[in-house]
């Protein structure tokens, strides 16, 4: 079938463009000198307008017609299926969107990031307020363009990140969180209070490479960086990038380094069969972020896992026994900033963003009231004081940038995790004693098994069903939280 | 005028392709985890396929063919003018390739970089033949399509590297290197012998970053990494990475990076207006070539820099004296590898190599007679016995990799570069005492007026009657060369 062929054959060449277009902006982080920054984004823009015009070239429709109208889209092999389901899907999608939108919105994006950065560096949300109602009313109109029918526009932004995530579902599952997660975070500040730790750097960095190495991690197949921001990219099999950053005095590294490693194990442990296909990635942001979610805080904030993590710093030359260490990994404090909040409270810095942006985007809310709304959301749900908006609602990025509906996936993340982590213990049993040893490879194998392995086959509900046999569910996340508040 | 419009931002678009094309094969070389090969050989296909197709498709000549019509080509601005007429050439000799035969090339020779790899590695030149006889047949082929009206298939090739280059113009040139340089050399063995110096990799670092930093390479603009085989990349403006390496024992380090800035400066000087047109970088591969050899040959290797290079090295801990370390530098002795060659005899191995691939094209060279002429030609121009074909025939990957017409541009560099230096000398003045205290920015000024910020705008041989005022010849080399031999 020729037009399959075809149709795969310019798949392969968008995973390959996609590929250089991640190693791109990680050299551009990594090692570019400084003053290569407009060449680069020149480049960064020419590869991503050739991609969006192979992505959404009108051949592709004529292919996926050829292979419906040959009626044995049936007798396909499974993987055929999915790739041509995908292909349709994506294809559609890029296709509703006019050419003069896309453009609109990039441009908008630009704007909206550089007068967010200003407006942050200043505090002073009043100069921010143009760019962003600008990219409020495009996002708006984006969404309408995307959504399917009898869907609100949210759910069509929902769908870049998230597929099939549901409004609803969003409001019910955050609605317990708010409910449930403020007086679990009252007893937990007390209980397992906030507590500093002086670690020297080059401890942490002896910990932090100790660590990935015995996860596995080595030098014919990855290469761990420092960047401003952490972060993770995949250049291709065989070849994943994580970055960290180290602070005088402070952990972050060891946490930030294991979250980091969670998305590369995802991205590593994709069936091979599905290299250079549309299907051969971690399906969504929400299960993205359950992966480096796990390994940050049911691995290196585990009990037992300390042990390692401690031992490792001994290693590096700094005594702190696994019990402290524990602690303060773990140590819960209702705060302003939501990049370094525990992990009890996290979650809650999400229902924040998520209320307001789908108000912001339903019609509910205007702009200008966002400031005020923020206030009064951080009081009600974190119990914070917020002193200024370059603390509060400036503190991001996101929406600057144009990214509504992104948010959710963080706190879905943290609930995925949990409900992963419940349902491979079930499974395969306790891992407290395999944790306390560095013993990670049956936590590897069982998430290569019911998570990697299908890429983007299964769409976050359904791979959260395959892999625990449940829909999505906040009380393992509650459970994993509750001996913080001493429950 | 909508065409020109057009055909500037597929110039734009080609540019920006070349660049990441250029990034992505840097990383490969100096960053890739080993394990990412495979993957990085696919992306590195799909860019240039796609590179290819956008360069060579009907619009580009649609656009040319409206501008003719518009018939006031000769009203454009200049920039705009040579813009158009490089296009011109450039897809007119691609378009000139029928698609199976590019696909053949790109398959020949990679087969027959694999079987040259194997031969070399087994001293079997009779494995080698089978794959190189293909790569001599598709050579012909390739050349006689890109041949001009009179020109030879040989000239065709040449082309791709030195447009404008003419075979009996080598002819002569190389004929007189191959009469002048061999009773040199005999002399010169003598008088500057080859020495040895042994410096530790330690002080040949601390030198290398101590000169590259006189000559402004500072870390906002430039990178300096370690690969296998040092060479350069320019990635955009303001982002030029030059690799180097470092064995113990030896002082290649400080030749070969000088030989790479010369390289880097090139594309660096070449006039901003340029970015992102077809014009923008440097305009052949000797004019490259003549690029390294002149900070290679007349800066690294000078009396004078000699004092600049060996308290670099005294910073580095090591103590030598200029005399003894210039020595170092241009000790002559003919032997059997090109890229170890002293700067007297190195054209003469391009000269060996120049006859051949020509006998080969033109067809009055068998493949499985080539080891045998070869060590003919080598004993009759460096007067040494070639003990293996390892060491002989096989030791460079060019024609294995299917690139004829390549090997003169190294030679034409030594004699362009001393033709250039002269005329610098000439006209601002003898440059020895700012060498000797490595003030180089009259040289770098001369050189980014004269020869680099024309970037294509020149072809090879306009481009040095331009900034030496004559033709090429080679007595300048010959005058450099000559005090060696003492005369």
């Amino acid at each position: 079938m020729q037009a399959l062929e075809r149709l795969r054959s310019r798949m392969a060449e968008l995973s390959d463009l996609a590929a250089i277009g991640m190693l791109s902006g990680w050299d551009q982080l990594v090692m570019m000198p400084a003053a290569g920054a407009p060449a680069r984004a020149q480049q960064l823009g020419t590869l991503a307008r050739l991609t969006h015009e192979r992505a959404t070239s009108a051949e592709i429709g004529a292919w996926l017609e050829e292979i419906d109208a040959a009626g044995d889209a049936a007798a396909l092999a499974a993987l055929d299926r999915d790739v041509v389901r995908l292909a349709r899907r994506d294809w559609e999608r890029a296709r509703r969107v006019p050419d003069e939108l896309a453009v609109e919105r990039a441009r908008a994006e630009a704007d909206g990031q550089e007068s967010w950065q200003l407006a942050r560096a200043n505090d002073d949300f009043a100069s921010f307020v143009p760019a962003l109602e600008r990219n409020v009313e495009l996002a708006r109109a984006y969404g309408e363009c995307l959504a399917e029918p009898g869907e609100s526009r949210y759910e069509g932004l929902l769908g870049d990140f998230d597929f099939g995530l549901r409004t609803q579902e969003l409001q019910s599952v955050f609605g317990a969180l708010a409910r449930e997660l403020p007086p679990l975070a009252e007893e937990a500040r007390v209980r397992s209070p906030r507590r500093t730790l002086e670690v020297p750097v080059a401890a942490q960095e002896a910990a932090v490479s100790g660590t990935l190495r015995r996860l596995g991690v080595e030098e014919t197949s990855w290469r761990v960086d420092v960047s401003a921001h952490p972060f993770t990219a995949w250049v291709g099999r065989g070849d994943m990038r994580l970055t960290t950053r180290y602070s005088d005095g402070e952990v972050e590294a060891l946490l930030s380094s294991l979250h980091e490693y969670g998305h590369a194990l995802y991205e590593r442990q994709v069936d091979p069969a599905l290299d250079r296909t549309n299907l051969g990635s971690g399906t969504s942001m929400s299960m993205h972020e359950s992966q480096s979610k796990l390994w940050e805080n049911h691995v290196a904030r585990s009990r037992a896992f300390a042990e390692v993590l401690s031992s490792e710093l001994g290693v590096g030359g700094f005594a702190v026994s696994a019990a402290d260490l524990h602690a303060t990994l773990v140590g819960v404090e209702p705060s302003l900033i939501r990049v370094s909040a525990d992990p009890l409270t996290y979650p809650l810095h999400i229902v924040v963003r998520f209320e307001l942006e789908l108000a912001l985007i339903d019609g509910d809310l205007a702009v200008a009231d966002l400031p005020g709304a923020w206030r009064e959301q951080m009081q009600r749900l974190l119990g914070v004081e917020v002193p200024s908006d370059a603390l509060g609602v400036l503190q991001d990025v996101h929406w600057g940038a144009g990214a509504f509906g992104y948010f959710p996936s963080y706190a879905l993340g943290c609930l995925i995790a949990a409900q992963l982590w419940e349902a491979m213990e079930a499974e395969i049993g306790p891992r407290e004693q395999d944790l306390r040893r560095g013993e990670l490879e049956p936590v590897q194998r069982w998430l290569g098994e019911r998570v990697h392995r299908f890429g983007r086959r299964l769409d976050t509900t359904a791979l959260v069903v395959q892999a625990t046999g449940r829909e999505l569910e906040i009380e393992p996340f509650l459970r994993y939280v509750a001996p913080l508040a001493g429950r």
